[in-house]
């Protein structure tokens, strides 16, 4: 069922901070920042040959990462994010495995535009699991 | 300097179950456990198109994921593991823009038997990144 691995989200206090130290330390190549207000993050995009990791900071009242900033105020790995080719078959498919689904259970755009789910970090040993629905 | 994504590790408690439900929940390929005493981790390798994800179990009593474990019980994202063209190179940049290596900063035998490098997580905003040389 899954694919590829898409990316690797990690929260971050202050997204331009933690980009320069990528390019800085890491010499990679950063995305600028750019503001997702219906995703309650501001992100920057690192993008590998295979992969990418996208540094994300909380943006307005009700961001989703904010109570792991509160938690983890350094910042930390977030989520990892596995493309799926129907991500409805792969909810079907993780619900009768008795896997639990974040929200409504139905898929929700994005930040790629892409329908999404999220998993129960509890199903999955502490991981939280980001389904993406990406078709060839 | 950085390529391609490697791995991304994940800490839990039992590898066994945790890549039952890798199989189970999410029809991941698994490999069987390997047991890799010096490095004090038990690993299953789920191998996606283009990344894998390690899961890891500690071994023995010094194992390096005990203290990680003990602050997250149910598991939970370790680190990220970035290939590196010449580990030395990588090391001698970080540490001139400021960064942090961990131990004596000299390159040990990693779990795939190539040289590894771990960054100071405090430097990458709470994230532990493994630089592994992957020669092409």
């Amino acid at each position: 069922m899954i694919g590829r691995i898409n990316h690797v989200a990690i929260a971050v206090p202050d997204v331009e901070a933690a980009a320069r130290q990528w390019e800085t330390g890491l010499c990679a190549v950063c995305s600028l920042p750019q503001s997702l207000p219906d995703h309650g993050v501001r992100v920057v995009f690192v993008d590998q040959p295979n992969a990418k990791v996208e540094l994300m900071e909380p943006l307005g009242g009700n961001s989703p990462i904010a109570a792991f900033l509160d938690r983890n105020p350094a910042g930390g790995m977030h989520h990892i994010c596995y493309e799926v080719a129907d991500i409805r078959a792969a909810r079907d498919h993780l619900v009768a495995s008795g896997a639990r689904v974040l929200g409504d259970g139905e898929p929700m755009s994005g930040a790629h535009g892409t329908p999404v789910l999220f998993l129960h970090p509890k199903d999955f040993y502490g991981t939280l699991i980001e389904l993406e629905e990406v078709r060839d």
